[in-house]
């Protein structure tokens, strides 16, 4: 089956907004195994939707739309597709009713009702998400699926409501799973599970890089979702066993959950101390609800003076070493802890960059680790890095450290 | 004059990346008041690009492609396009002598010769981004401009090369201002904007909101950079002298970019006692290459703990009026002030959410600022929005508080 992406709207064309809903639909169809070979953008303009539509109809078995389907004047794709395949529209009475308990003790303008009025014979995609309720139907030998253009809208429709019925067309819906790697490239997994990836049909292995880590997608398609789920569980247990303890979680968001997540569940309590990542590694744990259950706080010591008056971090060491340096990472970690009193101790020290001497390059980062069973530190080096990119990594590499330690695995 | 942007690339169909050069082309084509009426993106297969280079000629004047110039097998977009114009590809030699200089003391596979192949009778567009030179042709009453895919030599050859190329066709160059503004919505901006959006036809204003800030960007054309950046003078002028002071740079990337700047010029020292904002304060500023020219340090004191021990923060005070509270965010500030020995301190403490409490809801921040002058702290109130949100907003507060300060303007 092919499928082909048609986005609405002028914001697009405008360069406003990125399209980041036809990324997230061309996602989905690769889990379901649908090929993409087109995707259009046009305005909210009739006409020219229009020649769109007949332009996929010719080379299209499935057509995917985001957008023009809200209550103002120049929402109007539902209208021209319906039209495009002679369709009339009528009022859907439960999305009517939905719409009324929204806007239930407000006041309901005509326009909104419009968003209720839908291709007669359509499947009812409902918008648990926004106002507009989706829609789907088959006509002239085409699946159309109509969604919202709203990103938060568009992507929850999409994965929620029309994956599982394009999925019923190929007869099944569909599961995915990820596996989240931190410590090891993209290239070294994909040369781990070359064979899974090759060789598997269902479930099937997708490897991704995100963000200086990697994730693998597992996607199993079965007559139920339990089913689909239950296929994806050996599928797991044997990529796990191969990539081995750089997998720090399935179906997890970010180091910094699981790391907020294990120490509260162990009653442990963390304190930062960062240099050269300024605060970012506190911003990380703190972007996660809850993170005050285990995160007392932090000292950012940008100075070399913040580093002795806050940490304790000895003069000498600093005149010895230099601020960016094993020893130093070890006392910024000892000292955090002691300072804060908390149970686990990080430091981060290095070059950010640009700039950086022979020595100390940008791209060197100490990162300390202190417990009661000792205090150590580990050194990293990317060179000819963005600063951001290093700065992330080093966040990420203090994240990991953490997370390593909590589940008593070896450095 | 319409365009018509295609975006040949099958990792874009995949959903691997989304089409963020087809957003940069679209807002640079804006600004030459070029219409986009299409945008499409096909994989890297001659018959199908070939397809939609077909229909694209049938309904644009300027086709701009995106993708498939490199060295490997399947980047065919500049054989496809040349054949689909009659046109045959040659060895435009100075593009070769680039090519052998980049590989210089390194092999140049066979390969990364067809790079150097061009359209015959084409503009080149030399890449200084990256290998592959883009090129620039008009056949068949069409302008046809091929630029790389990569996002980083896409942007940069697009407004750097190609816009001038486009800007020549319709008779002069452009020159793109930015103003910055924080501390004023986007709908109160462009209602003080009204007349100059609506009249101004060279230079143009149109106003962005951006990550919680705003801004408003002048585009003026002349036949020389020089003169289109004359032009844009005295709308700058006009237009700083309608917002006002919450205008925080012309051409500047960030608030905390200015801040750095703006502190370092005048010899201060910079300190930070976060809560709510987790470090997230600390991360942005030194974000900035050489923030620590006046950035000395600061405290996440996530708990009341950390607040009393390391800021000196009163047990009376978080007792009586809470850790989120006026009188907490002064005793931040002028704690950890007191401790870095800096010249401003500025602290943070709200409730990000989500969760809260009625006295104190999800959205409440305090922002303390603490000079020599004194200590004052400001009260922010943004309900129903994200986590993310309330803490970008309440660091973006505390920078313009800080700026405020420095450029001697009141609260």
């Amino acid at each position: 089956m092919k499928c082909e992406i048609i986005a609405v709207g002028t914001e697009l064309l405008l360069g406003e907004i990125v399209n980041t809903d036809a990324q997230a639909i061309s996602q989905g169809l690769a889990e379901l195994g649908i090929n993409v070979y087109f995707e259009t953008v046009c305005g909210d303009n009739p006409e020219r939707l229009r020649s769109v539509l007949e332009i996929a109809k010719g080379r299209a078995d499935i057509i995917v739309t985001t957008g023009g389907l809200g209550p103002t004047a120049d929402d109007l794709t539902k209208e021209t597709i319906a039209a495009a395949f002679g369709k009339q529209l009528e009022l859907h009475q439960p999305s009517m009713d939905r719409l009324l308990q929204h806007f239930k003790g407000r006041t309901m303008t005509p326009n909104n009702e419009k968003q209720a009025w839908l291709p007669q014979g359509c499947f009812v995609l409902d918008n648990d998400w926004g106002t507009a309720p989706g829609c789907a139907f088959e006509a002239e030998g085409c699946v159309v699926v109509m969604l919202p253009g709203p990103p938060s809208e568009c992507v929850n429709m999409f994965r929620q409501r029309a994956m599982p019925y394009l999925a019923k067309l190929s007869g099944g819906t569909i599961c995915s799973r990820y596996i989240r790697v931190f410590g090891m490239g993209e290239s070294e997994m994909e040369s781990k599970l070359t064979h899974q990836m090759q060789t598997w049909r269902n479930p099937t292995a997708a490897p991704y890089a995100k963000e200086g880590e990697c994730l693998v997608r597992v996607t199993a398609m079965a007559e139920t979702e339990e089913k689909a789920r239950a296929m994806t569980e050996p599928a797991l247990e044997e990529l796990r066993a191969i990539l081995g303890d750089v997998v720090y979680g399935v179906d997890v968001d970010s180091l910094e959950q699981v790391v907020v997540q294990e120490m509260t569940a162990r009653g442990l309590t963390l304190a930062a101390a960062e240099s050269c990542t300024g605060g970012l590694l506190g911003k990380r744990v703190t972007d996660i609800p809850g993170a005050s259950a285990c995160f007392l706080g932090g000292v950012v010591s940008y100075s070399n003076q913040a580093k002795q008056d806050l940490l304790g971090v000895k003069k000498e060491t600093l005149e010895q070493f230099g601020a960016v340096s094993e020893q130093v990472a070890c006392q910024m970690a000892e000292g955090v802890r002691r300072a804060m009193g908390a149970d686990v101790g990080v430091s981060t020290t290095g070059v950010a960059g640009p700039g950086g001497s022979e020595q100390k390059p940008a791209g060197l980062v100490y990162i300390g680790l202190s417990t009661k069973e000792g205090t150590r530190a580990v050194r990293i080096l990317k060179p000819n890095q963005s600063r951001d990119r290093v700065r992330r990594l080093a966040s990420s590499t203090a994240l990991d450290l953490i997370r390593r330690y909590v589940q008593g695995l070896s450095e």
